[in-house]
């Protein structure tokens, strides 16, 4: 009773600390997200680190709603479940398939218990902010704290007086993979390495192993291992003790490998005394995982690692202000530009090595060497953010890429940790690179790229890894159904994107000859327009529309033929680059328009996922009809977009369906990557002001977007730029950065 | 069918080599005491090195007798079962518990398969010398051959056309333990570390990791290795292909742990072409095992390695030189002064390189470095004859025992790898040290040993983990039954041998006191003296015997009160440094003959264990009775030891069951240790030559022991030594090693 009081004070006095100043990461909250299949978590993070601490409640006990191994799960944290089974180090934000999430430190009192089922906890007074989370463990009245550098990890763990323990559990977590080894240095030192990977189990050969030290700032009284040993025959089992049970090793501290096992320290303390552990890890060697420690940690307190944290976060947030609007708005919109910079992660060590992509061998980088892309996603909107508001970090992202062809013959497709996991579908590298490019950044070596993109868009064989179907693709100018519930469509229409963007590139190149053939070959998707339907529809290898069809198969996450995490509706409209082409597809401008309009009037329009999230703003494609882009993204911003755990409809998608958020919340929106421009739609905010890199927008110093109403409605009635009126709703990006004001005034339609 | 006939000859032309020309390695049987729980194995190996190869055939099919997983097992070979799973990599001989026997080696053809109830194979054309063993696998096609030096196993390969593969199996093993870590450090060499111990479970704490590196001599054409995957539920295993399942790794070559994993290597090979492997171990690290390697098949061959382990087997065998006996017996004999030298174990690093006793620290060896101590045991007559014929191996073996106790502040009692097992009872390197000093062997601290004595003997706390029930020893002078089952009186036994050797020690370093009260607490074993049954009897805490009280309870190792593998009848005469005081308390002479050989007559006598192994020579202690000890041991020699897979009853105990009977059959046997003489009994052979180390016994060069029948009996009818008569029938240590010849006289009793 006296812990819960003391605790509570606390929470009371954390919270006047939030009230006292607003900056922009007062305005985070690293709750949104976390349920209703976010999966973002909210652990302690910097912008883009390597290093994420995510409290870890998905698993050892029926109290949990959502268990990792009762269900698909892919996130280590649940808002509505309440069982703490720890913390866990390096993890996956908005991602739809488990992995990471390990390395899981769990701080308990009393005797030593090593089974999770028996030592995880419910807890109260949760706290998060950016590079910051910290909650009050019910069973064992222990206050813990978490922050973060990019590749360390610290916690702060207060406990009542008594036997304090700390376990570190490499047997459990996320990862489809398990196995890992430790082994102390010294009392208060550990090492060891854990296999993390196979992604989505789309690869089951996409492994890597995490290394990690870890220190505790206290010699502890008692230190071991625990690890389950196999199960034997009953004869046996009356031998040994330990069979089919959780061993304790007391006085053995050298290399111990397996399953399931983990290290604890168990220490004697006094009441609200504190312990601190830092967990550096790398993806090279134990060795630079101490290095990172050691660089990270030099000279670092908890306070002054979450202070660092907080500042990094202001900073990177600070690149966008916001005025106006209501207190959730700015919470929705600072938590999704802070979802933004969840991923991609810093790889390399503070030595600068990284393993280079697929061979391991040990590299050095010269710039950020990035990881996690997932960009079927993140080409859609994130890339193009980036390269608006943090040109530095997509340059670095950029060259990433290209070092990751250089090192493995292939652009990412969804890259983690260096190695290739071949989830979803297309050549996402080329829209990612050619939006960038279109838009003037291209500090980056587009020689090289220019031939990573010739050879996934030209190689017709097996070798092939990024477009398997190349060879129908690149034959019949689409992709037939060769097997039931293939993805055959959804493939296509992404290889036509990329091969649009790729022609963009050849033409920007004056690679003319080049720039014809994949402008004609991003007009292939005309094959799949089935007039019967209205959409697009899967093509037999005899050349015939797939028979019996219903463009409504596929809904929900449902198999479908031919169409991947979706159905022909949410595909259909998804032809960013050709709008015109698809108006006149589809029997011209009013049929279009209709049904287009019908997908949303008759519940077609999947929210929560991307193929089909560009489809309010194909209205702005068409004039006349841009009070509908306005109308639908008012509409879902308030349904979907929440300051609440369910505030994200979906998986956020490495920040995807956060960026779709805050981008159409102030006010332009990357309709078709490739294509340097935004559709403007009305801002939530009075003004917006983003400031711009002076070393890649010289003319430019920050650009506000404010809106004026004149009337009750928000539709978009005028633009002026710079006190020029502004004709139609789309802006280019060189225009936009090249001035200082754009007034959006509105009303009723 | 042409495979067949191929080994067929090949294995002709092995055993015409054989017959060629008799070396003492000629005629060692490595599969004497592989069947009938002799637990011996026909691996290769060299004297006393660390690193023994032997084939593996206790998992993975019914068509083995004896399954590991299905029963008590404590050897990777038995000879009735036939299907092989590779090779083991360091292994106990003659051992009654399960450890070690693990870094399984297996060729296999044709497609890869690394389930081992999959990959085994039956085999045919057993080959096996010392240094040497080799089969061919029927399903396969292979010959296998493997050899050894002190730290690096070599085998070599011959395979049919096609694709061959190696395995290296790290899930398996004999051991308690699981867990393993391994990486390719390049195509053609990986390294690794396993756990291993917990022998006999008495102490689940003592647990060691063995560090390896493994090459191959040839560039494989695929490598990578294999891992069990957890079983998930069923909607994780729809995604999940391997769950439940060994996943392979073609694509991953950085270090993978785990439970039950292994390593393998591809090749593509021509008909009859042979692959080699070298697989070198270490128990301090990896780094070092790869320094052994380097050193011990620096310019190897598999034939260099094979003729060098064969060379320094016929170097140590020739130490005893047999003339006359039957082809068999010879056979007998030299296998088992063969395994008399398979453990203890060389464990330092080519570099000297060893883990200090329990703490393992890293610390240098100036001498070899001995482990594999099976105290209780070996005390008996292996350590003996060491200090007879290789006191340079017993000087080494005290000091590592010294250095142990140095190390850990104990002297060893079953060390395993510088951990303490705990196994068996007693305080057995009193006697081991005593019987050395008192026979002259005095190259090392005696000071050390006598502190290290006098604080296993004196030391009534539970911090005294040699001798757990010492309050009571001392204070009672004897152990009560604390508990049901427990060895109380077998403890006490084993203190008194203790004792007394400690008192004869005293008393050679002029410590009379300390001589009076060891020899005083050595007369202890009189209380345990029931004369209602003429055995010794548990004793309760109250001082009153146990009843009911059988003395046959605890035959065939029953669970017993108060005795260790055993009955009343195994022990009641197990007390040779007094055997006339245990005449007297047993109501002298005749009834004490009457009752010892009725041990004998009514079946009590077990010949597979040690605490009676002493009883026939017993009698030799009694004036006029010799003759019954010399009827008594040719009796069990023909019986029990003979030139058979099963010719060695029941355990080998680290060499103790074959050094019985080779000292018995060369005509001398170390009755009582301590006590610096043997008992004569009838030699097996014409005549017996053992060579003498000269730096330990200057006066002597060589000592030969012959026979002469002067009638058909094997009675000894007279003793002269260097051609004068000689009295009685214990020779005295020095006696011996300054003669030149003893001529034995046998005829009619």
């Amino acid at each position: 009773m006296i812990k819960s009081i003391r605790f509570l004070l606390l929470g009371l006095f954390l919270w006047e600390n939030v009230s006292a100043q607003k900056l922009p990461t007062d305005y985070v909250n690293p709750f949104i997200g976390t349920s209703n299949y976010g999966t973002t978590n909210p652990g302690a993070q910097v912008p883009n680190g390597l290093m994420n601490v995510s409290p870890f409640n998905v698993m050892g006990s029926s109290l949990n709603a959502f268990d990792k191994d009762a269900r698909w799960w892919s996130t280590p944290y649940e808002h509505s479940n309440s069982y703490f089974t720890g913390f866990s180090h390096v993890n996956l934000s908005g991602v739809g398939c488990p992995d990471m999430g390990s390395l899981l430190l769990m701080p308990t009192s009393g005797k030593l218990e090593v089974d999770y089922h028996q030592y995880g906890s419910t807890y109260t007074q949760e706290v998060a902010h950016p590079g910051y989370y910290s909650n009050v463990l019910k069973k064992y009245g222990i206050k813990t704290e978490v922050s973060a550098t990019t590749r360390v990890g610290v916690s702060k763990f207060t406990f009542p007086k008594g036997q304090a323990n700390i376990l570190l559990n490499l047997g459990e977590g996320l990862t489809n993979e398990t196995g890992a080894t430790v082994r102390y240095v010294s009392d208060t030192e550990i090492e060891g390495s854990k296999l993390l990977g196979s992604f989505c189990y789309t690869n089951n050969q996409a492994v890597y192993p995490i290394f990690f030290v870890m220190r505790v700032n206290k010699k502890p009284s008692k230190r071991g291992y625990w690890k389950f040993q196999r199960a034997g025959e009953k004869w046996e089992n009356d031998w040994n003790k330990d069979a089919g049970k959780y061993k304790i090793f007391t006085d053995y501290t050298d290399q111990l490998s397996g399953d399931d096992l983990g290290a604890y320290f168990s220490f004697d303390v006094k009441e609200n005394e504190s312990l601190e552990v830092q967990l550096a890890v790398s993806f090279v060697s134990v060795e630079n995982a101490r290095k990172n420690l050691d660089a990270e940690q030099a000279d670092f307190s908890f306070e002054k690692t979450q202070k660092n944290a907080a500042s990094l976060w202001n900073n990177a947030l600070s690149k966008i202000q916001v005025e106006g609007g209501t207190e959730d708005q700015k919470t929705v919109f600072y938590t999704a530009l802070y979802h933004a910079m969840i991923h991609p992660n810093i790889l390399q060590d503070v030595n600068g090595e990284y393993p280079a992509m697929e061979s391991r061998k040990t590299l050095v980088a010269d710039h950020n060497r990035y990881t996690v892309f997932s960009l079927w996603d993140t080409y859609r909107n994130v890339q193009p953010l980036m390269s608006l508001v943090y040109p530095d970090k997509q340059v670095g992202m950029i060259r990433s890429m290209i070092d990751i062809y250089k090192e493995s013959g292939w652009m990412p497709k969804w890259e983690l940790y260096s190695r290739e996991s071949y989830t979803m579908d297309g050549d996402p590298a080329v829209p990612v690179i050619v939006d960038a490019w279109m838009k003037g950044i291209r500090d980056f070596d587009v020689n090289t790229v220019y031939e990573a993109f010739l050879k996934s868009a030209t190689i017709t064989d097996s070798t092939n890894k990024i477009r398997p179907d190349n060879a129908d693709y690149v034959k019949y100018g689409y992709v037939p159904l060769r097997d039931s519930f293939d993805n055959s469509v959804s493939h296509a229409i992404e290889y036509y994107v990329a091969d649009w963007n790729l022609a963009q590139l050849a033409g920007s190149l004056g690679k003319t000859k080049d720039a014809q053939l994949f402008a004609k070959r991003a007009q292939g998707y005309k094959h799949y327009y089935s007039s019967e339907y209205g959409t697009f529809r899967p093509i037999l290898p005899n050349g015939e529309f797939l028979s019996p069809f219903s463009p409504l198969m596929g809904a929900n996450f449902e198999p479908n033929h031919g169409f991947h995490e979706g159905n022909a509706w949410n595909y259909s409209f998804a032809i960013p680059f050709d709008i015109p082409g698809l108006v006149k597809l589809m029997g011209g401008k009013q049929k279009f328009v209709d049904r287009l309009q019908a997908t949303f009037d008759k519940g077609y329009f999947d929210v929560t996922n991307e193929p089909d999230m560009l489809y309010p703003h194909v209205f702005s494609e068409i004039k006349g009809e841009e009070w509908r882009t306005q109308k639908l993204v008012k509409e879902i911003l308030e349904k979907h977009f929440t300051n609440s755990p369910g505030g994200i409809p979906g998986n956020d998608d490495t920040g995807t369906m956060s960026t779709w958020a805050l981008m159409n919340m102030i006010g332009i929106y990357p309709f078709c990557p490739g294509r340097p421009d935004y559709t403007v739609v009305t801002p939530v905010f009075d003004k917006v002001t983003i400031q711009l890199d002076k070393k890649y927008y010289p003319n430019g110093d920050k650009v506000t977007i404010r809106r004026q109403k004149a009337g009750a409605g928000d539709y978009i009635k005028k633009i002026v730029i710079d006190g020029k009126p502004f004709d139609g709703f789309k802006i280019n990006h060189q225009t936009l950065v090249n001035s200082k004001d754009i007034l959006i005034v509105t009303g009723n339609r």
